[in-house]
């Protein structure tokens, strides 16, 4: 490969062999993905059995991601690693034990909450904000302890704020962009960034156009150009991608993500009722062939090839390899 | 019998025969008992499959309570009337579809939070408490349309007031005491008495040592004159008995209580490090033979014998009368 490490740090695709050989194409090494929306323990266990179904399946094309050296061995390979993650607490219900047994499945990312308050944060869709909950703390430790990053993409700001204080460990915004560049509930205030960054945190940038300027119809150079603002703010070793690409789901999906079980009504989330299924991808990116597409549009807006690589692949590559463990003296 | 109705609205007894047989001796028609407090659904469902063979086998003790009515049949065949209910949505997990499967198993109360955040509501052991969540008003709606009581007997101040006043029905705190009596966390403002007792709620009376002045040591008569006052604040029609009695209860009982799954760490609640166990009970309410004594005891602080009998168990049987069903054009 002439390309640096490519690593996206959120996926949720309707998943296939058809999209797992996309993803050989646009020469991605890693993949986070999402395993849980608001599935509890064990449905989580059914995805995992589904993606083992997938692994042994599709050997020559994907593997189960455990450690940053896994996303060297895909490049080595030729193949995809996949790290699983959950967008909402629900994998460990009530049950701080199972943060241990999740991590020991796989689980590498899991988000405090999802839109709604969880038992260990705010979402950012509910009117107030709390913070970190008293099982949040103890949450916290637990996923430090193990190895399980905290993700705050769809948390509220206090809670986010709070997060990276009391973690002990970098978190992660896995998907998500600067609300300075696109204002939606979703995208993170500089107060954000900025702690994210010294605290030695990562942002993925969302691909998803709810998460755009422009939605839909944002262009490349915008994208390239954001990217280049926060670099400054955050600092250029704290940014990867998180793309949050949903291909080819239906939009039964998206109504599960936004509903899950809580309601018996509709909510239609970041969209509205004449809008309530998943947005058109903007033209340079409908799917894991198109990476390179964001890695020339980089270098376009002025980045040198170091820091490109840092941004496609290079960042997350190093804060995998200190977050998927024990913690150790170094990390 | 020649006393009034008597209705107990919490206990959490290590059931068995002998208590049974103590209820019957006592002269308890109604009592609400607590099958979960941090369980799931389904070991919610194990503890309805544990209370299906007591009614198998001491059918001439007790029944399952399911209406109002029902507190009047035990009163004509010298039984107790047993009914269900949570201290925790956590049977529900987050699934409103299953307040309704929750209703239709027997559960008529259901605390929004324990003592700490929940999906739906704040505890009162948070150090923020944000009101009710976007998921807490969808599941108040549901929990008025089938006749499962909020109960706010261990939640937060701002949740309390906000439960009162977004339910459409009448709400109740089954077990606690007022702060100004005794100002433990658990006991409750006036302002939030007042509120329940203007929107038609109710308050039970908890006997529990925690929420006694004086604990332990507390009088009988420092108890009912405490009775007096609320009734003064927020109406005789409002107030009945919650005793929380937990009699025969092993101490690691008040450990699952506090610390359930979501900590490693130990929790000691309203107790602390020297003193983790159940507290002793005060002498004038060992179990369920000492009804008779609070009855003397309200008598003796100036209730005339309709007031006596309003507390002891005819308002909470009013209460169950308007509550357990769906709501009526009255209720």
């Amino acid at each position: 490969m002439d390309h640096p490490y490519r690593v996206d740090c959120l996926q949720y695709a309707n998943w296939s062999e058809k999209i797992f050989r996309q993803m050989r194409e646009g020469g991605v090494d890693g993949v986070h993905v999402t395993i849980a929306y608001h599935e509890n323990f064990r449905e989580t266990v059914l995805n995992v059995e589904q993606w083992n179904r997938w692994f042994e399946r599709y050997p020559d094309l994907i593997f189960q991601g455990r450690t940053g050296a896994d996303v060297r061995l895909a490049r080595e390979t030729g193949r995809t690693a996949v790290f699983f993650g959950f967008q909402n607490p629900s994998p460990i219900e009530d049950d701080i034990g199972l943060v241990e047994i999740c991590h020991t499945l796989g689980a590498r990312f899991m988000q405090l909450s999802y839109n709604n308050q969880s038992l260990l944060a705010t979402g950012c869709y509910e009117a107030e904000d709390p913070g970190i909950t008293r099982m949040g703390r103890q949450v916290i430790k637990e996923m430090n302890r193990v190895g399980l990053v905290v993700d705050m993409s769809h948390s509220a700001e206090r809670s986010t704020l709070e997060a990276i204080e009391i973690s002990e460990r970098p978190i992660a915004i896995t998907h998500a962009n600067p609300g300075f560049w696109h204002p939606a509930l979703r995208n993170k205030s500089d107060d954000v960034l900025r702690a994210l960054g010294q605290s030695g945190g990562m942002l993925g940038f969302s691909v998803y156009p709810h998460h755009l300027k422009g939605k839909s119809d944002c262009t490349l150079e915008s994208f390239c150009q954001m990217i280049a603002q926060t670099a400054e703010l955050m600092g250029v070793g704290n940014i990867g991608i998180g793309t949050d690409l949903c291909q080819d789901q239906p939009d039964s999906v998206v109504e599960w993500m936004r509903t899950g079980r809580w309601t018996k009504e509709i909510d239609y989330g970041e969209g509205t009722a004449a809008a309530a299924g998943f947005p058109p991808m903007p033209t340079w990116f409908g799917d894991n062939r198109d990476f390179g597409k964001i890695e020339g549009g980089l270098h376009a807006v002025g980045f040198d090839a170091p820091e490109v690589a840092a941004i496609m692949g290079g960042n997350w590559l190093r804060f995998y390899d200190n977050s998927f463990g024990p913690a150790g003296p170094d990390s």
